[in-house]
């Protein structure tokens, strides 16, 4: 990872009302211990140890979601999946029976924060990965997280699972994610979040000239990197899915949908029918976190009935480009059914 | 007029902060005399002695605009255009010199409302006909004031202009327009301004119901009614050119996107390409107005750089569906060159 993602990156202020009012600016992330295979910062990859917790309203913590499911890592890794909406303590249970964790037993992922740093005064974020045996967060870093998944979780990966980040790959897939974060995956914040009108043309100008900038490199390339899904197209998609739905109204990114561009619009359908991606996806969650707890830019709290979702599984033609989604590898299985998304959340 | 239409119209409240905090309800119009070839209100049609008060961004008052145009009043009727933002004491004329009218010699349109009656409690609103010699409001009747233009200044109307109520169809004109009315002309703010979920979801339903309806109408016919431009037709237009910049966002009515309804948008176009249409649209004033009068639904006034209006003047093949636009008539002259929209506010 390049530096300007390592210093910058940080979910912590999802949420956070204050947000329409000053110079938008993600916070980096505090706890950024590794889980790796020689367990260096003590904390070892192993099998049934670690709990990732995540909202399915959030593009950071989606990418867990999306490499957790490409890599097979569902029995190794569990799951627990916050309510879309946070309260006053921020990110909850209330999806769960009695609203608690069934395996951590918290009611606030706030609890496992304090654990782990009593009295944190940080902001709470997912995605997070909490050690189940003592309750203690061990890393919301979430640039980090789906690379060490992809790399230090390697001897608990499923049978044919793909590479996502490639060693001859790693600098370009490094410099093509990180112009992506900072000016689409962190820009839609800025241009959402601007307090000026400034600061919102900036934001506004840069991504778009992002976004046409990838639309060109993808128009007869299937993927970002190589011909392989890698982590690039991991971290783009979890924007581009939340695009239309959500950026282009409430944060202002309307210069055009992405239906009406046709090469991203194919490219982000084409992930969002391969397994792992599209499964993933909780277009309800995704609506509601946004529109409901930003009050600062939707005062009302009204959730939009639209867009018409239904053409996200038309046909995309873009395996005429060639391309090989999962290298040498294979799709993931089926979703375990404990994690399947309810279908009236999907398109 | 159908007594739905009567009852219900004013544009009164127009940039009234307090649209989302109670259910929306556009006011009637309080000063609803008439001015007639007659002159049985008082009000005798009379070259030179009206004054048009209007907002470019109100879609009420663009109405009267196109009438205008496309009846060649320009001479006979004179036109002051009020700033489109509002300060707290409504439509004020910022942008002649001094910030006065030239010809009212008024700052704001509540002068010529107190002279009517003086401590008028009510809304001040746009379309305005001020009387020029006595400096009094004579209607504020936006329903009406638009026949009146096309049925009783009749004898100002240039040579070759058209009929915009045509008697025989106007039985179906009224129909058509009261559901245009009431589920897109005024559904647009039902949805924008609704106080709960309901009530949007009330509005969006009926909104994309009669617009899909409207599309079926028009997939192979010109126009609304009859195979001329009427009255119909430019009160649909005056809501269907702010749909996208406006409406699809601010008013979160989002199923699609004007320009991805194939049919509407080639009429919209249409219209929007024909002289007296288009000429009259200020894409800048509409844009400024409703983003940065309605704080309590943008609370930061930030106005969108999008959405790329540069589609509105590509080509749109309705003419093969035949149609007289103006029936044996002829289009109207250019724009007079005082009234002429800065480029810049254009596409």
């Amino acid at each position: 990872m390049s530096d300007s993602d390592t210093t910058t990156g940080s979910a912590g202020t999802e949420g956070n009302d204050s947000y329409g009012h000053k110079p938008f600016k993600r916070s980096r992330s505090h706890f950024a211990d590794r889980i790796t295979a020689d367990g260096r910062d003590g904390w070892p990859v192993e099998a049934g140890r670690y709990r990732l917790v995540v909202s399915r309203a959030c593009p950071w913590a989606s990418r867990a979601l999306v490499s957790r499911r490409l890599l097979g890592l569902e029995d190794a890794l569990s799951l627990a999946v916050a309510d879309p909406i946070q309260d006053d303590r921020s990110w909850r249970f209330t999806l769960d029976p009695d609203g608690a964790d069934p395996v951590l037993g918290i009611h606030h992922l706030s609890e496992a924060y304090d654990a782990r740093e009593h009295g944190y005064p940080g902001g709470v974020s997912v995605p997070a990965i909490v050690d189940v045996p003592s309750g203690k967060l061990v890393t919301n870093d979430y640039q980090q997280i789906t690379l060490d998944l992809a790399t230090e979780w390697t001897a608990l990966h499923r049978p044919g699972a793909p590479d996502l980040y490639p060693e001859p790959l790693r600098a370009e897939i490094d410099e093509v994610m990180e112009g992506i974060y900072r000016d689409v995956n962190n820009g839609v914040y800025k241009a959402g979040f601007a307090s000026s009108q400034q600061e919102y043309d900036a934001a506004y100008e840069a991504l778009f000239a992002r976004l046409d900038e990838a639309s060109a490199r993808l128009a007869d390339r299937r993927y970002l990197v190589g011909d392989t899904i890698t982590e690039a197209d991991i971290r783009f998609f979890t924007t581009l899915v939340r695009f239309d739905p959500v950026y282009h109204g409430h944060f202002k990114c309307n210069r055009n949908k992405l239906a009406e561009d046709p090469v991203l619009w194919a490219y982000a359908r084409d992930l969002y029918q391969t397994p792992g991606f599209g499964d993933t996806v909780d277009f309800d969650h995704i609506k509601r976190h946004y529109y409901q707890v930003h009050t600062g830019i939707n005062p009302t709290g009204i959730v939009p009935l639209g867009p018409d979702l239904s053409r996200w599984t038309t046909p995309h033609h873009r395996a005429q480009l060639g391309g090989r989604p999962f290298g040498d590898g294979t799709p993931p299985g089926p979703v375990p059914p404990g994690e399947r998304v309810p279908p009236a959340h999907t398109v």
